[in-house]
């Protein structure tokens, strides 16, 4: 029978040790976790930094282009970046059911490395939790980030320099991870590609702010989609958002198992793709510097902030009309992340 | 009937803000989480801080003591704390059953936000997260914390500085959270108290820091006990440790129901009891310090370091012999924290 993780694994005692030396230490393979203390020391001459957290749960754990380590790094690692900060140290907290297999979590743990090598940034402590079975489901882990904040960049967090006339602008095609996993984990034989977009953007995200663009917002579009950001940003009524249906980049593929599902793909969640708000003579230098990356050859600008039609977000729908698009009221999809 | 946790409030949408307003920003109550950003942006004038990551899954979630809540927040400090960084800034990442009861939650958040309180922490970001029912066991918690690390107290996470005749210190009794869970957990019908230690002890590891002494080493004996601490620190075999078990101090009550049930104190969680190596010189300092606290009345001086027996826990038995206490190798007591 294959290895599985055992209650033992969680004890603090001799198995423990031996997974920590054998898969984490191995894998994740940097001085400051090796050091084994109770708290990761770092050397971090900074003003300011961001703080950031996100526990996944995805279900499966595994599904085309991705799994839940890769996406567990990927999301931290963004949820930094869109702050405008350097992502530099992470976190990695798990709790696994007994009976896990062993070889998954060696894989799972090999693949959060291989992001963490990609996106540059180190995991340096963490902690695991094993329950009894049946008492979670496989895995679920957390990360946790910190990374050095440029103060020239403070406003982007918090969007005060948002104006009407500022370009709304995707990084990407809309809603490719919730439909890949969706198909993933409900095994539906649909003949046609569905890619999660799951990648550490921080590398992209870098290049637009050494362009020296005008950038006054910046999220990763996760939960919620597309819509849940732009109705975060007009809640508080000071401006509206008017996005145009046909501009918004959805690869057909998505469109099509939309379509059949009866999801919008404007509320579907990505994992690899970023909303930014730009002022209108950055917006071309934002678009030329996305489309030059692996992850934003499908960049576009969708939109803008409008004076009127305050604390709405409005779609120009491909037949000429218009609708609002308001925050998710239900639940599209659980478990995505 | 009571109202439950939905999937919805784990969907990104409007329901998840809400229970964020309601619940976390009303009782966490700090300007930082409340400006809402995706990474909390924090002023840290520091040239070296301390990073620690725990996850709870303990069960029951409400024990005598505590509960999952106050546990997460102090966990977390705690280990900060022994860091001998000023504990600053905590993340609350919650992944929650569909089905938990509301009423819970709160309850739980307005724990974490009094033992926040009491340690002088701020939660300023979080993340929720909602699985089918059945997919996990009511709630289990993530805790990240940052602190801010006094470059004069570097070496004390690693204890690089032991040497033989240091003192071994513990600040009070041991086996106390153990056990009350355990008799909380299978509802054991002792006429006894047993109540968890679960406690910040930031503030009393700050006044044994500020006395100037010469600590060597601290650590909170949580998982495994004492004896996994002792047995972490002689594993590179520089030197050994001996302890007297009648100098070890256990409450009756404890001490009863592990020998019921076949548990050694030595090994049983705490999560308010630290061990301390300090100078031979100052370990008195330390110890009067320890008891002019409340989380340190019971403090004591339970042996020191040695030359002899390298790579060794010795215990000196009441009776007089000597047996090695080995690091844990089976599984004590599941979901303990």
């Amino acid at each position: 029978m294959d290895k599985q993780i055992l209650l033992n694994h969680g004890s603090g005692g001799k198995l423990m040790r031996e997974m920590i030396h054998d898969i984490f230490l191995a894998e994740f393979n940097n001085e400051i976790l090796s050091a084994g203390t109770d708290s990761a020391i770092l050397n971090m001459p900074s003003e300011h930094i961001a703080f950031t957290t996100d526990s996944f749960v995805i279900d499966p754990i595994f599904f085309p282009g991705g799994d839940i380590g890769k996406l567990a790094i990927c999301g931290t690692v963004n949820d930094l970046a869109v702050s405008g900060a350097e992502a530099k140290y992470l976190t990695c907290s798990l709790i696994l059911e007994e009976g896990f297999a062993f070889n998954d979590l060696q894989k799972i743990i090999k693949s959060m490395a291989e992001a963490a090598q990609e996106a540059g940034v180190k995991v340096v402590t963490g902690d695991t939790k094993v329950v009894n079975r049946g008492k979670c489901d496989k895995i679920f882990i957390n990360t946790s980030g910190i990374g050095i904040l440029d103060i020239k960049y403070k406003e982007i967090s918090f969007g005060t320099g948002i104006i009407p006339g500022d370009k709304i602008i995707v990084s990407g095609t809309l809603g490719d991870h919730g439909m890949a996993v969706l198909k993933a984990r409900e095994d539906i034989k649909i003949n046609a590609d569905m890619v999660s977009d799951c990648a550490p953007l921080n590398g992209m995200i870098k290049k637009i702010l050494d362009a020296d663009c005008n950038i006054k917002f910046m999220r990763d579009a996760t939960r919620g989609g597309l819509a849940t950001v732009l109705n975060e940003l007009v809640e508080d009524g000071k401006y509206g958002i008017s996005v145009e249906e046909d501009a918004i980049p959805v690869n057909e593929n998505v469109r099509g198992m939309c379509e059949i599902f009866g999801f919008d793909p404007l509320y579907v969640a990505n994992e690899g793709k970023i909303v930014i708000i730009a002022s209108a003579n950055s917006a071309d230098t934002v678009i030329n510097t996305l489309r030059n990356n692996k992850y934003g050859k499908n960049a576009a600008i969708i939109g803008e902030v409008t004076e009127d039609q305050k604390g709405k977000v409005i779609l120009e729908t491909s037949i000429g009309g218009k609708r609002v698009i308001d925050m998710l009221a239900g639940e599209q999809l659980p478990r995505i992340c």
